[in-house]
């Protein structure tokens, strides 16, 4: 039986198989991945994001734990962009000492900035459409970094949970700031630290900003390591996917990640095209060359260069 | 006199209204720096990054501070790729309560998410080439957050300063895993907390390593707050600049930086090309439709519009 078919009857080591298949570049991979792709969409897509240390990977278990006892299977996806680790190695604290990595109903694996087709948004999204082709009803895609290349990752997901902590210091209300758009549900964890409904009240007052939304983001209080609070928070999840699926926004949300996804694909692409060609390899190291001496500025080779690509940008 | 005029004649307002010009798509902007570009190629640039709350904000003051005794003049640039404020507006933890910024041999600009041309690692990038043509001797470049964006933001610098800081927990072994290869020099940051010699043990292992590198990254502790060991971390980026320069290092940096702006600004201006089409935007909607309906995949859809590309993409 070959990797689709198997992918197809629910063989978990063909889908560890062709995730490899689809990160190393290879394309009979990627062409198993087009020919299934009809098959995918079923799956709900939850992103985890969140600053260093809030305890996102626990979290993660013990969401993803709650759900098996509904008789869920899951996918864990773990993205760490700055981490050169990727497939079958184990990030940081991602060595999971517990009985989930033991489950045949949940799929964990690790994404790190290598060998990547395209950048890590792109092999993310190419492993979330593989787990779903797989079969199983919720992918958590965890981030552990949190920085923009992070954010784009969560964004494109169904609902996203932002998990934030009580203390961390002022450069976390920079992040809060910033990434206020992409929650859908907040999670304070750690809350039985000094400080927790203090944070609670900043991000709901941040919320308060946003008035005459359709959404307006629950903030709930956990401490994943003593699993409390957990069952509360995923019914939060659930109510966004339940008002996702009523309102429409859903199918609204899913096109526009196709958009972007195209284009991101494009880029990626075009890049390519540019960097894999031995001639243009060539040229752009004497065009460097003469930016750094100053000859030339870099807007002047951007816009001879562009010039030949301008005619082509037009989609039929 | 014009902006540009001004802008030889050290005239610091006209730094920041081009600046701010160039964030806000100015072609006019765009034009007065395409045309100084060969003012610049002056100043140093420090990049300095490293996880929330270990201090950045502080070291870098201290680090501008040393250096403007010495009669230097500095810029610094504070990112934040996920915040929404950009400009005049103050990030997170930057309302700096010192004289650094009534200092005139000091300039400070925040730079956020919101309204650039290109990425924000590009609107940096350009605000770098002013701030060059404007004078200052050296630029520090401090980024908020710790995910990919930011990466790409410091590695475009001649030396990057990673700050780590004792005790933020696991996370921060897949965020030092990652950042490794970027680290010209390694502070460890309030080091009066316990673990401290501890968390400068683990870099100097993890630098082990990498053996039979032209450089060894140096590891020092500091207290930014009591202003301890500045000084010697000072002298070490300075050692940094000094390597570069005598081993021929600094023209090779600054030749791969300026191939890869140069891709960077192409693959961007593709993007707006594409996007700011309503052709191809009606184009682009439909097909999205497709792909969330299974109709067609994303892989084909992507294979058929670069069709059109692949021609344009050899540079003469």
């Amino acid at each position: 039986m070959d990797i689709a078919e198997r992918l197809l009857k629910h063989d978990k080591r063909a889908a560890a198989r062709l995730i490899s298949m689809v990160e190393n570049k290879d394309p009979e991979g990627l062409k198993i991945l087009q020919n299934l792709y009809s098959h995918s969409g079923k799956a709900y897509v939850v992103g985890i994001t969140g600053p260093p240390g809030a305890g996102k990977s626990t979290l993660t278990d013990k969401l993803a734990k709650a759900l098996r006892k509904e008789g869920k299977e899951i996918a864990i996806i773990a993205v760490d962009p700055t981490s050169p680790f990727t497939g079958g190695a184990i990030l940081g604290d991602r060595v999971r000492m517990n009985d989930l990595s033991t489950d045949k109903g949940v799929f964990i694996r690790s994404m790190g900035a290598r060998g990547h087709l395209g950048g890590i948004s792109e092999a993310t999204s190419a492993a979330v459409k593989i787990l779903d082709i797989y079969g199983v009803d919720y992918i958590f895609i965890e981030t552990v970094g949190v920085g923009q290349s992070e954010i784009d990752i969560v964004k494109n997901c169904d609902t996203t949970l932002m998990v934030m902590v009580p203390g961390l210091g002022d450069d976390i209300q920079a992040i809060k700031a910033g990434v206020m758009e992409i929650g859908d549900v907040f999670a304070v964890n750690k809350a039985d630290r000094d400080g927790a409904s203090r944070t609670a009240r900043e991000i709901e007052m941040m919320l308060d900003f946003n008035k005459n939304v359709a959404w307006r983001p629950p903030v709930k209080m956990v401490v994943a390591v003593e699993n409390q609070g957990v069952d509360q928070l995923l019914e939060s999840i659930m109510a966004h996917k339940d008002h996702l699926m009523s309102t429409g926004g859903f199918e609204l949300k899913r096109q526009l990640n196709a958009k972007s996804e195209v284009v991101e694909m494009i880029k990626e692409r075009i890049e390519h095209a540019i960097l894999d060609n031995s001639h243009n390899e060539v040229a752009l190291e004497q065009y460097a060359k003469q930016i750094v001496s100053r000859e030339l500025d870099p807007f002047t080779v951007v816009e001879n260069l562009f010039d030949n690509y301008k005619s082509a940008v037009s989609i039929k």
